[in-house]
């Protein structure tokens, strides 16, 4: 089945994810995720923004190595990859998540 | 005296940070004055960058709230606002620092 393309972590800059948590609708997608603690259609995650501007903000999220998005069936999946993120960079994710919940 | 002009802590916002924060020469700016712990002028801060692009990193870090740029006689003294940002956001500025370090 087609996939969508994701770096591996060894590939995931710091100032890349720094980019993508810049922006406060692909925060909100962060938080929505982490709040959820799983799996998340696109459906799921209605800001009310323009398809194609979500379509956007997931392709940096996914370039920066925060979200995976797994095609399945008819449905993008997209989950959180925290744990691998706090392995790499730990406390950055988490901390941005919980200033984020505050703000 | 003629003085720089800074946001206070509560006008400091995370994407603001966060974008700031996204850029490695800018990166290595706050670095260097975490590992410093004192104010720095913008001699002892030296990147081999072209002095317009240094001001402008700056003028970033300053809007962002994370640099604090005191002129001092013919000196300009720039310094981490590390406390102020920690005690706003816990935790997101001093994980950055740490693994920018590392990486």
């Amino acid at each position: 089945m087609r996939q969508i393309k994701h770096p591996t972590i060894e590939q995931v800059e710091l100032t890349d994810i720094m980019y993508a948590l810049s922006d406060p609708t692909r925060l909100e997608i962060i938080m929505l995720l982490a709040q959820a603690g799983r799996k998340l259609t696109c459906g799921e995650i209605n800001l009310n923004r323009p398809k194609s501007s979500m379509s956007h903000h997931f392709k940096i999220l996914r370039s920066a190595g925060l979200v995976e998005t797994l095609i399945e069936g008819t449905e993008h999946m997209n989950s959180l990859r925290l744990e691998e993120v706090e392995s790499k960079y730990p406390g950055v994710l988490n901390a941005v998540i919980k200033a984020a919940t505050k703000s």
